[in-house]
């Protein structure tokens, strides 16, 4: 479908429209935008992508997304080893628990959820590099979602996990913060009955 | 609201979410997945971005944005001067009626819409220029919005014109093909039912 706007425009609203969240029509919205505003959006952004492209680079211990290798949180000295080690599918989850304040804890990102139907197995997630990290770490905090695949995960990171004599957890279910119970589902409401607490 | 990506990552993220239909956390999403695809999408991204920070520029005639000034549209052979000028709001209204495959018209992009609320006045608008340009053709088809502000800006332009002996119209009201009678406001079934044609 062309646009009007000669091929650079269009090879643009294209990559664009790749991104998760536009589709063409947003694409072109959003490439518009960028155009109406060029020296205040397209410029900066056109330069933040090319520092990004040179600086972005995967943390070779925990699989995070960050500028240095060992990242960030890695290097950080106040987060010691032989605390907890968050075990994540994705760096997106890794980034919610740090916005959600979790403390001074070391993560390790999955890269993904055992699913023999999309031919993930075990040596495609980073597993082998996690049951090295074990070890130095008191607690194993398996926070990979609550669906199928990420239980699947779970189940054989723990057996993997078994004979290392570290303490493997996993998030609590429950009633979330804010949440009505009319909208939640039968296994979140018994899970959270199970699980109840004295006030 | 820190990630754990750096300087170089969050300050993408903060432009990525400047842009229509993106929000931060959709923002972070799209830049996560750049950065996961960073040979297939980042990298394309950022000299397409490059390219066409270069190369965009807003035609000198008609308002369109393209690679050129003339752009394509205006400076296209076939669409001879003497048929059809369509005034629309802005360049996203001119691209709609090219997708839509209108034929062989030129176009006159306004800019916006009168609007004394949000101090735009004549003089913000290209209404000038139109006036200009109307004696080279044969018809000014007012393709503005149906909403109070592009009605009024077409009433504006009507009056303005009304000297130059051109001819002026504006698009048909009407059911949208393949829309059901049932959701339609009254107003558009009014108009719908006064300019009904024989079958």
């Amino acid at each position: 479908m062309a646009t009007s706007g000669g091929p650079e425009i269009e090879q643009l609203i294209q990559l664009m429209a790749r991104l998760p969240g536009l589709g063409p029509r947003s694409a072109r919205r959003a490439v518009l935008q960028l155009i109406k505003k060029k020296e205040a959006l397209m410029v900066p952004l056109s330069a933040a992508l090319d520092r990004a492209v040179d600086a972005v680079r995967v943390c070779e211990v925990c699989g995070n997304i960050d500028t240095r290798s060992p990242c960030g949180i890695c290097a950080d000295p106040r987060r010691a080893e032989g605390g907890l080690l968050i075990v994540v599918e994705d760096v997106s989850d890794l980034w919610a628990l740090e916005r959600a304040g979790v403390g001074m804890v070391k993560y390790h990102v999955l890269g993904g959820v055992l699913s023999p139907l999309d031919g993930v197995g075990p040596e495609d997630l980073s597993i082998d590099a996690l049951v090295r990290r074990a070890p130095e770490f008191s607690e194993i905090v398996l926070a990979v979602n609550a669906t199928v695949e990420g239980q699947t995960t779970a189940h054989y990171i723990t057996d993997r996990l078994a004979g290392s004599g570290v303490k493997v957890t996993r998030l609590a279910h429950g009633v979330p913060v804010g949440g009505e119970l009319d909208y939640l589902d039968e296994g979140t409401l018994s899970q959270a009955l199970k699980a109840r607490t004295a006030i």
